[in-house]
């Protein structure tokens, strides 16, 4: 059966209802649409270990500062249909902005300092509006499990705190990065480049790779950090932060220990691009 | 049967689940204990409405200001079980700092614009401290309806504000405030008054019912507002706001318009008892 397209609130609510009747357990998968193999992964996993797959599309103007890409952000709900229902999908959240945010809206849900570094400082207010449209869609959706992908691991940082300190009954799911064959991780601002600034891009995983090595024989994390600056550099990258941080409170780290678990984390613009990806390292 | 005493998360969530297998409605009265025949009242409306009856009893440490009462709030969580049995309630949840706020906490709600006047002003944070708990707590408990009292009127607009906001699948009732038999109204916190103050303090509800009449004849708010104070002032009180706010979106206005709904709201010192108290008005 095709999934189903819903844009109401009151729509999910129904239809998720009925399943939960009938001890279904219900996945869903939050996107901004523009679907690519990165999504399709979480959807899968959702296939695979719930009853009832809901995926929302909705490109949440909260979470984008007044300067960044609202608006040429890329959109295409057909073919975005198309691939949810080659993976099985069965229900689509597809809201407009007055079904989400009617006004006066006033409500907003904040984690701290796990946004004080990475992209937290460059996009001030980003977090704030992703953990308020989360907060909303699991509250509409009520789903059992939620998935996350790693490539914005901030965000699943973030949503598994919220999710622990607000006592939503559900559970996370971070899934792996998916990437192209040379590397670069899925995304979709991907479209935003030019063929040449997709090779350049690539450097960022190579960049990644190079710097877990390093950490992991025991290199400075400064000495690392600045090397891998020079090679984004020298690709044409510009950089907005290379980032080592301690993963259970996102802060950066001069020094590593062992058995702890960390996150190096890049963030850097190909032309009209800010690309963002990162490697877990455990010691 | 008595009611259950509940002190961990997963033992409501058990009862609760329980409960709505069998197709049971909840109905949930959220407290800081010290019960008196406010909580009582809505507590009865849930036994009414509603086929599983949960109060919270706790001391929310994040929506009082490091120079407020927290400490020296009443407490008898024995007297609290007896009057919640005799109501009918089916379970208290009476859960400790730890089992709330497990550290590191990072999570906060806010609801923005309502919280500017009245309370909001004088006591900063107190109503994202409100609606943080509440949010745990309405993620905890999963209640079909929730009830608030009207004394604490910013509290439940704002509660209104959020749960809208934030799409909680929860219908907030609001019910009506419950007064001694010389207009005081009921509070924890009286118990805090002198003999003297005790009596002095019915002035709050004397000036709220000379306000509420004046407001109705058309009489401009600057002047009765400046009359109510004198009239608290007189009497011993020291005044933290008289104001009349706009139902809608709790804004001070400086007249009103028919058809409009208001709230007259007053917040006034007896000694080291900060009591408030407030007349919906509408036109």
């Amino acid at each position: 059966m095709p999934a189903k397209l819903v844009k109401t609130i009151s729509g999910v609510r129904k239809a998720v209802q009925q399943v939960k009747k009938e001890g279904g357990k219900v996945g869903f998968v939050p996107t901004m649409g523009y679907l690519h193999e990165g999504h399709l992964s979480l959807m899968r996993q959702a296939r695979k270990e719930t009853d009832f797959v809901v995926i929302s599309i909705f490109v949440n103007p909260l979470q984008f500062g007044p300067k960044e890409d609202l608006n040429r952000y890329p959109r295409d709900i057909n073919r975005d249909k198309r691939l949810a229902n080659e993976v099985g999908v069965d229900l689509i959240f597809y809201p407009d902005e007055n079904e989400m945010y009617p006004q006066p809206f006033r409500t907003f849900v904040e984690v701290k300092e796990l946004d004080e570094y990475l992209c937290g400082r460059s996009r001030p207010g980003h977090f704030r509006g992703v953990c308020t449209v989360v907060a909303k869609l699991f509250n509409i959706v009520q789903p059992d499990i939620a998935y996350f992908g790693q490539k914005d691991i901030q965000q699943a940082r973030i949503i598994q705190q919220m999710v622990k300190d607000l006592n939503f009954p559900i559970k996370i799911k971070v899934m792996p990065i998916i990437r192209e064959e040379d590397g670069v991780a899925k995304s979709s601002r991907n479209v935003y480049l030019s063929q040449s600034q997709r090779e350049s891009a690539c450097i960022l995983y190579k960049a990644l790779c190079y710097g877990k090595e390093k950490i992991k024989d025991n290199v400075r994390p400064t000495n690392v950090i600045k090397k891998m600056k020079e090679m984004i550099t020298k690709e044409g990258g510009k950089i907005d932060y290379v980032e080592l941080v301690d993963w259970a409170n996102l802060k950066p780290v001069n020094k590593v220990e062992k058995g702890k678990k960390y996150i190096l984390a890049v963030a850097a613009w190909f032309g009209k691009a800010r690309l963002i990806d990162n490697e877990v390292i455990t010691l």
